[in-house]
């Protein structure tokens, strides 16, 4: 095992060389940190099957998940360098000199946006490639121009160890400095504290626990100089289902949603964690089914025994709330057991740890007793990745209301459909209000994830030779910018 | 004097009001609100002289100033108009569904930037009317759909009375709702933390001290749900003179750099505060003749007797720290004298105390004994939102690091200008890195300062009849976006 805590003189090692290294990595064209991000990606399609093993036996995920996850992880650095080979995302805009204005001349002012600096990456334990080493961080700040430092996922730390080589591999093979990529092991909070706050660390990119990313927001709001840190946090993710759907879909409903709570043993953090409906026939048909539906599916070890513990616990904890007994484990004591449980709404409603999220295989079902209490249930959760409503499109017409109260609480909307599964698109937004992240402004899934690690600069009056070529005169890139108030690829004259 | 300080009660029936009037508000649409912008412009002109007359008298700033930054207030509001109507700001963002995409369906995700909710404005002292009760961060939310609360500035208690009833005749006027824009008065920090942690606020825009600026981050930071606050807290707006540029137009610079100082009585976060050059006969003459210059300028009143001790008390640390006495008052005992005072290079890397903002009209100027002390010193220098080189084209050219360490200190690179002077436009940059701002993604001036105050949300399987007209298919707003990561202003098929 390659796991061992950085000593602080190695922390301060790593993140001055990733500061030196920036220093050279930031100068580079948008094409050599595009062909650094397809290396990546190539490289680690090159471990082959030795990755998949290794990740499978760190994570006790099944292979074709971690096959399908490589998949993910290697198209998003792709989709990165597409995005640089485009290049418009640096947000252009030229504003033209007027010398004669009166009673002031007018300077000529361009701004285009520029890497913050070396970025410090969490991996995260559910997504061990996804959202770890090479995951949509790493892509997105190495694509912003910015250094980074990844740290391990201690429960994956071999893997870690493989997917880092891999990117070396692919640094090397393009000449770029050894720093531009670092990776440290660590498991303690002190470990997270001293990177976190070492004045060389300018951004943060955090998946994981709420404990956890809130630790690294403190610490960072701790330094001298703040730093911006992006901690995706998780999310119960309500469903709110309206009553005529409800019944006529229920055993398609029942199917989609028995997949959407226990696939990977309900260990994402798009999981829908809370089901809201109104009392009656088809709520309590839809609970019978979908409790006897996740109850047949076959338990698997969960990632890490720490993970386990907590899905035991918080498990419990609402089962104790609500007074019952109920076995949250198989008859294999290291397993846990799919299930179900219901609430009525005005116990809901008295019981914040009812709304707490449970990591894994559970998910909670609110009976209320009629439309308005539904919606007071349902608002009463704090912020949220996503929120998903399954109606008619009548029962949305006549109830717009809860669109906009959806959109109040989330960052994704779903209509008649389970909320996992985190499409890679520019429309994505993964992403919502405290707590589930710790800056609502910025998505963690998308091209658009770069946007966290760059800051806008205005050249005023800069001699035109000496310009960035995004904001040459000749366009040469050609890119989209807002040149005097107009989106437009053509050259300035 | 309409000053008083609010009450708790007071500031919580504020703030629930804004809340309220939220939730209708954010439902306006984009040519509603720039009627607002609009509406707000013409009642703060209908104002006309009175306004004029009034915040001269509060403030001491002569009318000819007040009358100039009354038009740029108005204009803009009119530019947030002019962006709301053209509307392609919301980022607007389509990836059509592939139901028959193999292993799974993709779904149709659409996105755009959506309000955060009630922004509380700090009114700035030194701009009664462009970064107070109607300037660019009111502007600004309002137009993003949020509401607003002003915290007047007790140094124009009553300036802020008077544009707060233009803004709510202006609200009148199309029926919005009165708590869309709620004007309140305080100046302890204790009304500032109230207002800033009561549950409703979601965002804090503040133009001012560090030691404010910090504060209200600080009060964000321990609330329950931390909240995003844009603190524009100053800078020195370091200087680099080049040698063959300082001996070629010494009278020139002589006269943009005193102008540069001086105006205002220095009081602009954009005034030069730090002159750094090579020691030698040039920067001996520029000193010279600087300081002759700047000590001609006619001294007047500071804005308010706070600004006036806190400049006598920061001039006077510097030439404490120099071992100099000096008169930093004129002989009329309530009047800045203007002042230049000159240190070595080695001093200055050797002294915090010099890297201090001194707010009025006040610069100092550090002789360095070659390019490489020149440099140190310069970057020495913590974040800030300018920082200008004064240098041919040859000379840059030759010393191109020059411009990757200025993109590094500041959010605007000036080339051979002075920094005061802050143009309104796409490309301006106002901002900058810790601690000129507390998040140096953004800007404060220009359109995009509209994106401090929204976050993007995610439809995902919407029914298309119940998509805002941003994302339907037919583009019926006619704006730019990214559909299927193409660039258009075209309708779907």
């Amino acid at each position: 095992m390659p796991f061992r805590e950085s000593t602080s003189e190695e922390i301060n090692q790593v993140m001055e060389a990733s500061k030196q290294a920036f220093e050279e990595y930031c100068k580079t064209t948008p094409e050599k940190r595009a062909s650094f991000l397809d290396a990546i990606a190539n490289e680690m399609e090159a471990l082959g099957d030795q990755l998949i093993l290794t990740a499978s036996q760190e994570t006790n995920l099944p292979a074709t998940r971690l096959l399908s996850e490589r998949g993910r992880t290697t198209g998003q650095l792709r989709t990165f360098a597409m995005m640089l080979r485009e290049g418009s995302w640096v947000e252009a805009s030229i504003d033209t000199a007027e010398p004669s204005r009166q009673p002031l001349p007018k300077p000529d002012l361009r701004k285009m946006l520029f890497p913050l600096g070396p970025v410090l990456v969490f991996g995260a334990s559910n997504f061990p490639f996804a959202y770890s080493t090479a995951g949509g961080d790493t892509a997105s700040a190495l694509a912003a121009g910015c250094t980074v430092v990844v740290k391990a996922h201690q429960a994956h730390a071999e893997t870690s160890e493989m997917v880092s080589g891999a990117i070396k591999k692919a640094a090397k093979s393009l000449s770029l400095p050894e720093g531009v990529f670092l990776h440290v092991h660590g498991a303690s909070p002190e470990t997270g504290k001293a990177l976190v706050q070492h004045p060389a660390t300018t951004a943060v990119g955090f998946t994981g626990s709420f404990t956890g990313g809130r630790a690294l927001y403190d610490y960072a709001h701790e330094r001298k100089v703040p730093i911006p840190v992006f901690s995706e946090m998780g999310s119960v993710n309500p469903v709110v289902f309206l009553p005529h759907t409800l019944e006529e879909n229920l055993d398609q409903l029942v199917q989609h949603f028995s997949g959407s709570v226990t696939t990977g043993m309900g260990q994402f953090c798009t999981k829908p964690g809370l089901m809201f409906m109104l009392q009656g026939e088809s709520a309590d048909r839809f609970e019978k089914l979908l409790s006897a539906s996740v109850k047949e599916v076959k338990a698997a070890k969960m990632l890490h025994p720490g993970i386990f513990k907590s899905f035991v616990q918080n498990a419990g904890k609402v089962f104790g709330a609500l007074g019952e007994e109920s076995s949250i484990l198989t008859s294999e004591e290291d397993l846990p057991a799919p299930s179900i449980a219901t609430v009525s709404g005005k116990r809901f409603l008295e019981n914040k740890t009812l709304h707490e999220e449970v990591f894994g295989p559970f998910s909670l079902i609110i009976k209320c007793k009629d439309i308005q209490e539904l919606k007071e249930a349902w608002l009463a959760v704090s912020g949220q990745l996503t929120t998903s409503i399954i109606a008619t499109d009548e029962d949305l017409r006549q109830n717009r209301d809860l669109i906009s109260a959806a959109m109040r609480i989330a960052g994704r909307v779903v209509f008649n459909g389970v909320p996992t599964g985190v499409e890679v698109c520019a429309s994505m937004v993964h992403g919502g209000p405290y707590p589930a992240t710790t800056d609502s402004r910025y998505t963690a899934v998308g091209v658009n994830a770069v946007k966290r690690w760059v800051r806008p600069v205005c050249f005023q009056n800069c001699p035109h030779d000496l310009l960035p070529d995004e904001l040459k005169n000749s366009n040469p890139l050609g890119i989209l910018r807002q040149v005097n108030n107009e989106w437009t690829r053509q050259p300035l004259n």
